[in-house]
């Protein structure tokens, strides 16, 4: 029979310990993260009815969708992302799990988009929400989630962008273009990518509206400068529209209290000219880029909600959360040589040196775990060079060396594999403490 | 607009926080087991080419497999177990990985089967495998690691049972029936099910054997009692084949070798009338049965392969490994009431008492956070009564009540839900010591 050529598809990838090792770390600081909020886990089938997906998004996601029809004839999807899963769960069981209900979800979603440099058609997302509160401190403690996240992702230098739909909304309200203001989000979000000229020109054509209009709408999004500045010429651009003021005082108060609440002011900046294209925010929205991989775009980006599942319940369910591309995160980081170097989570290796001790090995290692040491016993007898270098390429920290001569000396050599120092130690089986003492020291190094 | 009903696809599920708490908790648990050992985490595409999965098992399961043709015109299909992927994933990266090659993998499975209590199309496995080596001590290892595995995820009373297959393959090339050995295996497989006359009426139809031959397969198979018994009766049934002496004397050291690192006798069974329907195992296989809940079947099976990725490549990958069925010991004990009953995994509640001290409570809150101890605050100035109600139904330990003469004093209320009990405990922002001393306390009762 002819072999089958072993491949993934386009646009997927595999993950080789040395890349899942930290993937599997960040969800791990991620869980913790949502955690120490009380943001609690849920699950979602990764399979939904396709009359739940399709229709949420633009046109082009309902594209993406992989989608086809199951055994039993019933048309079913892949979830494209965790909002519109979590929207059919907030409708199906918001009974019983009662509000405030904060939920974190990791996950993968699939999109059958043209795959690009760090991004596939399957990547992880790590979202957090807060449903059935409309109250401003869920807006702040968002923000600190955010902030939190970064930091324990071991980042330093980054920037969380903030802004307040409702001011745009209160401006257009103002100049009776309430109705346009679809058109006018998705132009505005192109602001940075194409520049004032071209977004005048293309919201003139699309949005139907007048230059003067553009120029009143794009000044807003220019109002750039230090917090201080902008929620003092805010009002100014705005004029007497009392739901622009309402806005801007509620975005005042979202960044003060993140302050207050420990994010430093130097993270934050307030930015009208951000909108996030999907339609379905009406309040605070965020964006979060490193300031030393601009290039890679928001990492963490999401916003309020008036209402989430509509179009399942009659239950007004409004909200805030945000989404942490954990995947894109990842790609960025790999390109740009910043994961450790590491394919091994153990940090002992232990030589199989002499057959005839084999339940030797095995006891030392069981030893070593019961105190917490991660240990891989290496499985056959071969030559000890071999070993090493398996040892050296993995990754381990230490490796144990132990034959006929150390076991009745009741003696084990343990080496320092960064720097090939080798010293005797003392270990009987059920008396490992010098042992665990002198590994402690050199994994803690 | 009417509204889309809100429901999963039949034999899917949501998993709320109540039984999504403990299954993080148990898959945390499975890969600090995995890692102790040095077993390294991958992952793999949940679409893969459909020739990638079809005859890779029964027929059964290539019907169980959602499948579909993708935008791009190709053939893909859902991962329906995480054994096909490894042997894919090895056969295309086992140059860049080098042997031994030691992994896990956590991560769902899809089978379109008629769902039953407790079993669903969509499930979470964890697997674990040592490929590149024909050592006993892998084969010894794959023992203690369904020991500890069972044993953190809070299991003491289970049965590992241990055959090896080689010793009926002896058997049956000493009674010419090599050939037959894929019918014969199946039919065994039934032999707990069915019983003793049916099963042997049923190898000799299907496998086309004769009475006597049946019977002496099930002499075999019925060959029980203690391990030093099994071992001694068994040459005297497989005779004098060469090839099942090997077996038996292999299952021994692994027996032997298992009890050596720390498993304890009373928790293996020595029991060679398991099969293990998938034709793949040629070595020692493994079963595991929770003893309080016989009927829930195997939790944990496996065992040795003699080429892993043979459809993929011209390399002999040997291995061992074996799969936790994570999601079916999980509604098993759902159905049980053994899961605990808290849907918060954050211990501190803070009650939002008073909005002037909005920033009060967020510091508070961060402190404590800072200091690892998980803590929700309350999102509306609600009345206190509403808010204590929601910290007790999602099962906080404890709650911090603090209006203005509280923060004035430079004091809070400790309330413990469960006893409710309330203390005073001095607390300024930057100096928490006291409080987290006491939340502590409280924490680990």
């Amino acid at each position: 029979m002819p072999l089958i050529q072993p491949r993934t598809l386009k646009g997927f990838r595999d993950y080789l310990p040395s890349v899942m090792i930290p993937r599997e770390q960040m969800m791990g600081v991620a869980r913790d993260v949502f955690r120490s909020f009380g943001f609690a886990p849920i699950d979602t089938p990764v399979l939904e009815y396709l009359e739940i997906l399709t229709g949420k998004g633009s046109d082009e996601t309902d594209r993406q969708i992989y989608r086809f029809e199951d055994n039993g004839g019933r048309s079913v999807g892949m979830r494209f992302d965790l909002t519109v899963p979590l929207a059919r769960f907030a409708a199906q069981h918001i009974g019983t799990l009662g509000t405030p209900f904060k939920r974190y979800h990791i996950a993968p979603v699939w999109r059958g988009e043209n795959p690009q440099a760090g991004r596939y058609r399957e990547f992880v997302q790590c979202d957090f929400d807060t449903i059935g509160t409309e109250s401003v401190l869920a807006d702040i403690e968002a923000v600190a989630v955010i902030n939190r996240l970064l930091e324990q992702l071991g980042f330093d230098r980054f920037t969380i962008s903030l802004n307040n739909r409702v001011i745009l909304t209160g401006l257009l309200e103002g100049l009776s273009l309430a109705d346009r203001t679809v058109p006018i989000l998705r132009t505005l979000d192109k602001l940075a990518k194409i520049g004032f000229e071209k977004t005048k020109t293309e919201m003139c054509s699309v949005a139907e509206i007048s230059e003067e209009q553009a120029l009143k709408v794009l000044a807003l999004a220019g109002c750039d400068g230090d917090a201080d500045s902008i929620f003092e010429r805010l009002p100014e651009i705005t004029g007497n529209n009392e739901m622009a003021a309402t806005g801007i005082e509620r975005l005042k108060d979202i960044y003060q209290g993140a302050v207050a609440s420990g994010v430093p002011a130097t993270r934050l900046k307030v930015d009208v000219s951000i909108a996030r294209g999907l339609d379905y925010y009406t309040g605070v929205i965020f964006e979060t880029t490193l300031d030393d991989l601009p290039a890679i775009g928001s990492v963490c980006s999401g916003g309020r909600y008036d209402n989430l599942a509509g179009l399942y319940t009659k239950q007004h369910l409004p909200g805030i959360g945000a989404s942490l591309g954990l995947d894109r995160l990842l790609a960025a980081m790999e390109q740009l040589g910043l994961l450790p170097n590491a394919s091994t989570p153990a940090p002992v290796f232990v030589a199989f040196f002499d057959r005839d001790y084999r339940d030797d090995y095995l006891q030392l290692a069981a030893n070593l775990r019961q105190a917490g040491i991660g240990t891989e016993i290496y499985p056959d007898a071969r030559k000890l060079g071999a070993q090493l270098k398996y040892a050296d390429q993995k990754g381990f920290t230490a490796a144990i060396v132990a034959g006929g001569n150390e076991w009745s000396e009741r003696r084990v050599q343990v080496k320092h594999l960064a720097t090939k120092e080798a010293v005797k130690v003392e270990y009987q089986h059920g008396q490992p403490e010098r042992l665990i003492n002198e590994l402690r020291n050199l994994i803690e190094q």
